[in-house]
């Protein structure tokens, strides 16, 4: 792959290259003598007070009342009617395909450059990953692509389209919000309907971003969040399931419930279900993270303002902006190289985190990890490509919060 | 099943019961004016201060010291030379399945009375569990009842058994110590050897357990934990798998972290991976409630001692006492009827129930859940017996923390 472990002799272009965008890096973030992590959450809120009054009141575990006010915090900061609060993104994004009772005769389109969540939640249902092209403007899926590709490998059987070659149904479509910049999601919910498939959108990064107006889990017949630690905001470890449909919403608590029937001592139980509801403990920590959100939001606003105007000057790489027609969460802010260049990448890389500034590239395809390289995939240049130019660069949502007018 | 929800007339006689029992229920646990819950966790230690140094620290997610340090208390307190804390006690033993190459092929022997999560286990794996019946005394796995089962119903093909009936490889022996009492597990151990099964713990209820001086956990090639908030100690939602095979215990840190290689910034994963580790937050609860659980098991003691003490005069319900050999952790205490009396049994839930006691009746056999319905199994008399007898009392750890000795 990028083959970034191996020993390269930089060349002085590369090194010279690096300076500049440690320079500008530097200029936004300023003269920290302690290394500067690539993102690392933020408590400047309630967090000791509900975390207290959480332990306080023996209420930890799977039960109590920060549950439910972080799920209402969130349907209210999202508008998404329902939303079901559990231990990860990961196991969120399992449940939203679950829902939809993808499984092993299924195949799943999903982008090939994403964390390796996005393909695992396919597989843990059983059904298989088929892995498509992004484009460059928002780093997600490219409809334009997509579409072309359909038009191939789908064929009409019954009432669902299936892949030709495999024989597969192609259930549902999982586009992904990359680095919290939003898709273009109103063009890939056209598609999804065209082809008949169930959009899930995997929204984990992409918390408090908008298409046109509206936010990124609201698009999905189901969509997963995750408050994981390096996330925009956190729970320590967490998730949620959002959807409109009431019927979901009730299914999606009962699946992660253990499928427990709902009885003051009885254990029943009328389907294979799983323990992934969001701890109390951990809910308590979201509710005061959310109420710091519009903050983080605006704070990273201000640094990828800063970053845009600081990397103008510089030819090698650009900011990568959220896409026309949305706000982004800059969850990752992300340079792009002007062209795919390994060795440059990896002396930006080496420099950077040397000069103790974190930096990473873009994850490894999915469609080229080991267990995913017999999955079916349309021609992916452009994501095969994006992984030799992106770099991800420091994106705490403290950077700016001092910075932001009262 | 019970049919616990129908409405009963109770008789005189059941009535003149159910007060004894709660008279005797009283007198152990007090006049308390708040309803007495089943099991709520107690927090008297450095709680407030490892969580508040864990926010403080930044650290609250899948990496931090405090998970670390609950690794080595864990194997310190169980002797098991290798501890991976996980997110869930469910998700532990998921792995500690999953670490044995089970799969669709495999069958999983699992004890018809145990909670779900231990038939879920085996079917997150894609194998299929295969009910054999308990022993009234220790109320897990009866080794007797399964040799004799084994007998017939196991075929040598090669070097594996298998399910005659099914042509299914008898993968693994899944043992349960069913509320904290050590099952009969150095018998179960000898049988899992001769047919050649991994044996696999499910210790989720019995921490602080042990049989003839040896830590449950400790028996089978691997097993899982669950810290749970109904367990004798909390994390909010946790777990960890145990094991003393270096190589599982390596494999395991990896399943459980996404199967990413390490490196400071590439994201390279090599299989299907879980999120399923402990965060940080959840661990320092974690060390503090461990800090305290050799004063919870002595309460727990001095509970069952009592409570045996005020059953003893009553001829219709024993208090269920350690098998003999073993110290067990008390962790649910249970009554069980003379002889199966569903109208009983019922009377004394509502009745405790209504009094403010909490009280439940043991969980539906898994056998009979309908997800499992086609599962095999073997005959399964005391475990049909044992649900229409069993009955869990309040059992927290804090009853008899005063009364403790300094």
């Amino acid at each position: 792959m990028l083959g970034i472990e191996t020993f390269i002799n930089h060349t002085v272009k590369d090194i010279t290259i690096a300076s500049s965008v440690i320079a500008a890096l530097r200029e936004v973030l300023g003269p920290q003598s302690n290394p500067v992590p690539l993102h690392e959450p933020c408590f400047r809120g309630q967090e000791w007070d509900y975390v207290q009054e959480c332990l306080g009141s023996g209420w930890v575990s799977s039960v109590g009342r920060y549950v439910e006010k972080f799920e209402k915090q969130l349907h209210d900061f999202t508008g998404s009617p329902f939303v079901v609060a559990t231990g990860t993104g990961t196991s969120a994004l399992h449940i939203c395909l679950a829902l939809r009772n993808i499984g092993p005769q299924d195949e799943v389109l999903v982008p090939a450059l994403s964390f390796v969540a996005t393909a695992n939640a396919v597989a843990y249902t059983g059904a298989t990953p088929h892995f498509v092209d992004i484009e460059m403007d928002s780093l997600g899926m490219c409809p334009v692509a997509l579409e072309s590709y359909l038009r191939g490998v789908a064929v009409l059987r019954g009432r669902k389209f299936f892949n030709r070659k495999t024989g597969r149904r192609l259930a549902a479509l999982l586009p992904v919000h990359v680095f919290g910049h939003p898709c273009r999601i109103e063009a890939l919910a056209d598609l999804a309907a065209r082809y008949r498939m169930d959009l899930v959108e995997d929204a984990a990064e992409s918390l408090g971003s908008k298409s046109r107006g509206k936010p990124t889990g609201t698009f999905g017949v189901t969509a997963a969040l995750s408050f994981n630690g390096n996330k925009i905001i956190t729970t320590g470890g967490g998730g949620a399931i959002l959807t409109a449909d009431p019927v979901l919403a009730a299914q999606a608590r009962h699946l992660t419930t253990q499928a427990k029937l709902t009885h003051p001592w009885e254990y029943r139980h009328d389907a294979i279900g799983y323990n992934y509801r969001l701890p109390n403990l951990n809910a308590a920590l979201g509710c005061a993270q959310l109420e710091q959100l519009p903050a983080f939001l605006a704070s990273k606003h201000k640094l990828a303002s800063r970053y845009a105007r600081v990397f103008e000057p510089l030819k090698e790489v650009r900011f990568v902006s959220e896409p026309t027609g949305t706000q982004s969460n800059y969850w990752l802010c992300t340079l792009a190289l002007e062209k795919s260049n390994l060795p440059l990448l990896t002396c930006l890389l080496e420099e950077t985190n040397k000069s103790g500034i974190m930096t990473r590239p873009a994850w490894n395809l999915l469609s080229e990890l080991p267990m995913y390289r017999c999955s079916p995939r349309a021609p992916l240049p452009v994501a095969t490509d994006a992984i030799g130019r992106l770099i991800n660069i420091p994106s705490s949502p403290h950077h700016c919060l001092d910075a932001l007018s009262p």
